[in-house]
């Protein structure tokens, strides 16, 4: 008889992991990413809001029969690595504590994406670690792979910079990126559980809209990231919300600093990405359901006729765009092959 | 210029009108009916928790300028009528109080549904006016016309009970009901404005549950109505919530105490709904699009091949099943056309 | 008792009303707007798909008993105006018909949205009528008001050119913008009745997507407006499906010729459209609830962070976007009120 | 790096796998688990209609690179299973030629459930194989699994009878059941990949309703399969499509022949269940999203308060409805572990 309930572990676990943060619905899906991981081993997943529930009578979806606990930092069994899932501010003292144990961290927050800590402060307010910061490396798996083999802490992006930096990247690191702008919209997960007459579903069924129209904080961190590949372009940013679950679409119109067809354009995004185990570049444009519940994202460029590029991504906002990325990270931080537990 | 913001009033109104709890999903549809309706004022609508704001921020499809104020029984200006849209229990003092100001009230809660004291202790606890039940009259305008006409105080039925009733009353009314069973479904503006897990987008989204499966408040109701017209029958009732927003139907398997043909009751159910500006018996099944954002109740009977009636109804929860019927017993308590401002 | 199935003329009708092509979604809607028109008789709805059934049928919640018939112009009652709702290139040699029998014209389709015939034949083939184009007036209506009071032949805007011009009009009128993008989304009714596997519903749910990537007929159109009122600036501009039925938000970026602060911008929106009964300039992003099932436009307009104009505008796709906007000319064209029927 | 498109074959294959019909949703996912089976090898998926395409073409979310082919039994490479996703009537003769090459044979349609050849005459018309009917096992897995390990044909039961009558099992082989209630709902995905108005996105959104109220095929099938149990109860079925893609909710009022309290049911139903891979006994109401993808059904029994007994359950109705069972008994009949590919 099969027993669904049992970890599947592969023999002894390369890693024994934390939690912390795991009622929301992207710890929530970290803890159930970890838990079927064939070389992960879940030892707890924490909640102050939701101890003494497990994970499956929060998400019945997800069967992970651990009931979930108040975070101890000293009743801690021994974790070799934590995914944080803190709100931004309150997740800067936790990830230094665990730094402090020796525990390997991928923290869910902004805290440590932007490597410029005015820039930060002007978005979120004081810094509650700023000495970690030059430490963290940006967990976009594609653009920081080696620096995530030896990182101790990575800031996982968030999930608009991720759908819209992999959109651009192959332009951006050959610098022919010189503006870009950038319509996104996602589903109500990307929201969170946090219950809110907006994603009431008697809010939402038939309803879409744009929302942090005058400056969102993604913007910044998709300026920082598209300057780093060697475009230091301004980028306008509009997001929406639309009426489904999980999916998030990075719509981007980028103006090149000389002109390119739609074959070398094409070309650049095919050789780019060949390698790619979870990019998969398209022949025509993505949809959201191909990319649901998978740590995918679909990729598609075309150039328009007016002669400016429009590059497409499609991804689960909660499995590449959180989750399922934070663990393509922990693996390549832990040595194990990138795609464990994720295909 | 078009004013889409003026209460389209036709001349002197014939009440003034106050809508008490304005900012829940029924309270606010008939605060948005009276305002369009032409021949009430809307003088008030009131609300704890929002006062301050408008009823078009809350819900942006409704276009009700007005301010919510909070409630002030001392301050109020001249108001001849009351829809009131409390909870349970909290219903039933200001009701009274308002009746002691010589105001008609239409009450949404179950405060004044049930004729027995000791069931409405059962599934409600203790009642807040007890001396008020006598007088009040059940609201469900199809079966209690005549005394409505001269009602003070009406209760509104539950959304249910007025599917599954207007789905069983012809047969009921010559007592041949002898057992039903009752499986309804209705959208989440059913649910409440209450922002719960249960109700946000994502978990909504795909989904569709039973709930209240030992025992719904709303089954002694059915059954309280179904004796009253001449068959006191037991009910089984099974509600469910399905994604979407605003509708319900009732799938109602009667056993009857003598055997008719399929001929023989649909053409009782044409005869007994004849007349009604807003029950209109199909020649097959219902559905819910066809009553969205209408006061109409959709109803359709058969025989199937065991030999057991099916009657179904289909209304909209919020319409026909709380506010739409609200303003309809008004206009009867005004004496006023009873379909003025539905239609 | 009322009753629903009449048509609710006020008096002797001011025209008498064929809707051709009457089965699909947006033709559909039109008889269905006419037929509940105070001032308008819809003397036939006709489909050659359809014929014999009645619109109720075919739409539920369109309460028009009529029953569909085959065009037959020689058979043709007396009518003094026609809604036309062909396909592209079907429409023209119904619409050169109607206009010799002395028939007052409004048509869907793009046949006479294009004053350059060559581009017309770029995006749609040969054209049927091209002797007609020169006296057809384009029926966007808070550009083209005095026109269309005067004209015989409107050609209705495409549902995508109405949301983005509106939104960009006022700045286009100033000769204020050199380049704009258009990121746009509609729902489903959009796509057409045509039962593909795309509008599945298991196919469109938790799904989303952009489509016509390389080029899209109504950016020539867009191009055409934003020319016609002064700013002859190349446009992108991106469709996107999304999981609703009606409803059309765009969201526009604009390059301005000369920098414009954030209130300059907003104050020249809100002069632009201080008269017009069917936009509605807000203070914060726009939403699809907000103007479902109405004949509204709503307009909000802000500068982001980098200096670019943001434009949004939402409304319902098949009404504003179709058919309603279709009757606010046809009401021009026979001097009644523009909002007659509409609100 | 991944190889995400190879089938992820463990060895050598225990079996060399056709689905002939596998364009359809039922059918398509079929092909895509066997593709992912670690003991199967999908050697061909056929199809008329898109013959040419690949699955993935067809539906994003599948990943199978595979050509689909027309079926050519005289062309077939060697194939040890069948697995024929056919319309009723026209699946028939291909399984007796599939039979007649020796191939384990697999059957989607109505064409083998019925044991009794009048009664499927009279619900589907002439049957194409008579003689292959007795020889036919009944595919409800938990009922007929030792049967299953011998069967050469088995013929997959319909969503609905899954559903109910592993609701009502464990009443039904005790010979309690003396009548039965059940009141379905299914997503779309159950009625098919038949482009229809009905599932158009534009009319199922917002909308539910009752269908084939007259009689559905599916009624005889449960009663054939209670009364095999011991139970032979008349049956009254009502099914509804509700706005969801996957998935279906049986809810089921059973009259018993004698009296049991609800823990006496309770215990019943964990006893028969224990063992069970796939059926998963709650201690609450089932959801649909719970089951969502996955092969479990989900089971929930309840006395309520006049004394009848509600047997809910909840599946995923193209998955334990159809393919997911498929593969369930197909692995039987290999003499694989019934759960293998299927968690």
């Amino acid at each position: 008889m099969a027993e669904p309930f049992a970890q599947p572990l592969d023999g002894e676990p390369a890693a024994r992991v934390l939690v912390a943060g795991a009622s929301g619905f992207t710890g929530a899906l970290a803890a159930q990413i970890v838990w079927c991981h064939p070389r992960l081993e879940l030892v707890a997943a924490t909640s102050r809001s939701d101890a003494g529930k497990t994970l499956e009578e929060l998400y019945p979806r997800y069967r992970v029969p651990l009931e979930l606990t108040e975070l101890d930092l000293d009743e801690l069994e021994r974790v070799d690595a934590a995914i944080v899932a803190y709100p931004h501010g309150a997740s800067a003292p936790t990830v230094a504590a665990l730094r402090g144990l020796g525990v390997l961290v991928v923290d869910l927050s902004a805290d440590f994406r932007l490597r410029d800590l005015p820039t930060y402060e002007r978005w979120y307010g004081e810094h509650g670690a700023p000495e970690l910061l030059e430490g963290a490396v940006y967990g976009l798996t594609e653009l920081y792979r080696e620096q995530l083999r030896e990182a101790e802490l990575v800031a996982t992006p968030g999930c608009y910079p991720t759908a819209a930096v992999l959109a651009l990247a192959p332009l951006a690191e050959k610098g022919l990126v010189s503006e870009a702008f950038v319509s996104a919209m996602q589903g109500t997960s990307g929201y969170g559980r946090s219950s809110d007459d907006l994603v009431h579903f008697s809010a939402m069924t038939e309803n879409a809209f744009p929302y942090k129209t005058e400056g969102h904080r993604h913007r910044p961190e998709i300026e920082q990231e598209l300057a780093a590949l060697g475009s230091p372009a301004p980028v306008t940013f509009v997001p929406h919300l639309v009426p489904l679950d999980q999916g998030e679409l990075a719509t981007c119109i980028a103006q090149l600093s000389e002109p390119l067809s739609r074959e070398e354009v094409q070309a650049l995004y095919r050789e780019r990405y060949a390698g790619e185990p979870f990019v998969r570049v398209l022949d025509g444009p993505p949809n959201l359901r191909a990319v649901r519940e998978t740590n995918e994202c679909h990729v598609y460029v075309t150039v328009e006729e007016r002669g400016r590029v429009l590059a497409f991504s499609a991804l689960d906002n909660i499995w590449k765009g959180e989750s399922g990325q934070r663990v393509q990270n922990l693996n390549l931080m832990l040595g194990l092959d990138e795609t464990e537990g994720l295909l």
